[in-house]
């Protein structure tokens, strides 16, 4: 397995480069990136997908959730397969590597894999939404694939009052062929996702790249502010009942106390007044609620904390709180033995292994309830995500191209039975039929 | 002048109520009152004032702002007029008496009085737009018959992005013409509305209607504050540049400084986060601010003060603060010889005559910049205004009715020389051609 000259990496990862730039073009909105699942420029990313894959021998189709799924390798139904890919939804106005890198990572892998008799096939999956933005319900591409596609999201309206029904018809595809979309758990190996760190662990490290060894737990809630509406000129200050600003002691509280507790991030990042009129007092408002945090508990805490303070205020100015919705994700751990991989892979290739969490949520938390996950974190400088000045480095997209490639290498040579240049792993196949929900010691690594 | 016999105002106050009824039914959105300048509904609210002014003995006609006017009387280019009414637009799920219950009454009025010879027309007008909800802006159909309608305007869009050009065109319309919409000010003896409180003076002092004395001056603002977009679940609390928490802290400071000073109303009723997605740290928030007080400089401080508290607390977390529009409106006074009029009328009906000051801003603040104004206030009991559960008394409609029928037939008595009952006031007629901008003493009264 010689390494391939320097020269070629950097041509491989300057294609990635350029792919997403390309990508990037493909916007609902001309000047930023807003790409919301199954919108229009979906398909012009599926079109330039498609090509690229079959450019890389593999054959190509989409599943009846949006997936674009390539294959390389053998395509029986019984094949077992590695999964490696992400995302190609954003969030509005947000930026070109977000989910696409993971996608045209995987892609270059399989390209320089496309000579070598891999002895499973290689599906690289562009998962068509992540962010939750269309129908506020994050992984649905994801959950499609893992087989946790609940039926009762496809009644979900989006702004305009589209089901994600329609939304599936409309892109030309059939809902109710969604469960089709599952993979066989018998047959999948695993799920290599490749993503932006978003975060400033890498570069304050000194790291092109890094193996996540857990994405943090996340809560996502909606509140409901509900006073009583009345005109902003005749209205005395007192008894207003003004459900803006029993929010607004929320969301500055949220603030606080996220800056009291080490590692806790908590987000207000919507907010719905109505009538939002600017004479009429606001008579109800929604918030978001996100929080997040390594350990459960001290998320759990948080979580409760802040609920209660919402409703100690608000019952000051006689406002009552709702809890809308409420959708805990605990932690999810990675999978001891594909992160090995990953990490003997980085080893190979001269970088000493390195390991952080992941604070962001990934595709790989919803796969985890299936299957075998690892994650493998390019490095983000600058920090800034979901947000147009997102950016990475050529040179740590070809360091993640060649660790991708090397680990599905010896993934490959581990099913051989050729593993005698990792001594220290078990040979034992991932066994994904007896995976517990969230892929913890899935393997019997 | 007898008086008509009680079962005969309150048949009259009756109609006027069932009329509200009826209107209340012609709404943007079903189970509630919502109608936005020029939208399909008020093409139905027209079709119903042009049949009942026309039962009434009036001609009718729509100026190019959708104002629709009632004639009754004279009508040749140089005959003096009269005029009353108030607006048929309503702020999103509003109340079904909030304007429309002044053209009612002025309907009522016109129709008690069209067997008598008045020596000037009266004019019921039901202007387009006053709330401001649709182009953020308020009093488009008093500012067109003011002349102070500005064609700048017409380039404003709506949520849907339809500018006020284009809503007049497809409501059948010439923009073009707006501006013959205004009334030759040598003409127009004063506009006299009548219009629910809104508020609880009336009903505290155990009053069926009063006389408006000035109506308190507004500060309009819109606020952008300038953060830094970013990931809710990577970016760490600190530092982050949240614009949506520099919003909080002035939300909430709003009303506490509101409620420190007396006779003060400032209200924040409309917010907008962007990219207001739930898992990003919104990168800009828009709010509105609304601030009255009856005199001018009380207001003035307070705006400064709450900008200034904006600008200290948002620089504590690197967000900029903006303004992007800020329309102060000085308080209007009334007409002294018109207001003295309904005075009289109602101590002529038997009531005490009573003054209050106006919180609301009305069609008569526009209307003043060009003719004297008075306003009759008919009790608002509850109190709740620009909400659905908004209402008037039949006793105190009928009062209404009685007393502008009243104050018209003392003006046709001023006019005609005739003015022997009010000894008090001068019997010259308003100069409208020499009023100022405000209508202060625009007659002398």
């Amino acid at each position: 397995m010689p390494d391939p000259p320097p020269a070629r990496r950097h041509a491989e990862a300057q294609r990635v480069m350029d792919r997403c730039a390309r990508l990037a073009t493909h916007t609902e909105a001309p000047g930023r990136i807003t790409r919301r699942y199954l919108t229009p420029p979906v398909a012009a990313v599926h079109e330039d997908l498609t090509r690229w894959m079959r450019d890389a021998g593999m054959r190509v189709r989409v599943d009846a959730a949006g997936n674009l799924v390539g294959r390389l390798g053998p395509d029986h139904p019984a094949v077992p397969v590695l999964l490696t890919g992400s995302h190609i939804d954003t969030v509005p106005n947000g930026g070109r590597y977000d989910g696409v890198l993971g996608v045209l990572v995987g892609i270059a892998a399989a390209e320089a894999l496309s000579r070598v008799d891999l002895p499973f096939a290689l599906d690289v999956v562009a998962f068509s939404e992540e962010e939750g933005v269309r129908y506020a319900k994050p992984y649905l591409g994801s959950a499609a694939v893992a087989g946790r596609f609940d039926p009762a999201w496809l009644d979900r309206t989006d702004e305009q009052g589209v089901t994600l029904r329609d939304a599936v018809t409309r892109f030309g595809l059939d809902p109710a062929a969604i469960p089709a979309a599952a993979y066989d758990p018998q047959h999948v190996l695993g799920f290599i996702e490749t993503h932006v760190e978003q975060g400033p662990v890498l570069e304050q490290a000194g790291r092109p790249v890094g193996v996540v060894n857990a994405i943090a737990g996340q809560s996502r809630l909606l509140l409901r502010f509900v006073g009583e509406a009345g005109h902003a000129g005749t209205s005395p200050m007192v008894p207003r009942r003004d459900a803006m600003v029993s929010a607004a002691h929320l969301i500055a509280e949220v603030q606080e106390y996220g800056r009291s507790i080490a590692g806790l991030r908590a987000t207000v990042g919507y907010v719905q007044a109505y009538p939002n009129v600017r004479n009429v007092i606001p008579g109800m408002v929604e918030v978001s609620l996100d929080v997040r945090h390594a350990m459960d508990d001290v998320r759990d805490a948080a979580v409760a904390a802040l609920l209660d303070h919402a409703t100690r205020i608000a019952s000051e100015d006689g406002v009552a709180v709702e809890v809308m919705e409420n959708q805990p994700q605990p932690a999810t751990e990675m999978d001891s033995g594909l992160s090995g991989l990953l990490s003997q892979a980085m080893a190979d290739a001269g970088h000493r292994p390195f390991d952080l969490l992941s604070g962001a949520g990934h595709d790989a938390v919803a796969v985890a309830a299936a299957f075998p996950v690892a994650m493998l974190f390019v490095r983000h400088p600058g920090g800034l995500s979901h947000h147009p000045n997102e950016r990475v480095d050529l040179a740590d997209v070809a360091v993640a191209v060649d660790v991708l490639t090397r680990a599905v290498r010896l993934f490959a040579g581990r099913v051989r039975g050729e593993d005698t240049l990792l001594p220290t792993l078990p040979v034992d196949l991932p066994m994904p039929g007896a995976v517990p929900g969230a892929g913890v010691g899935a393997t019997p690594a």
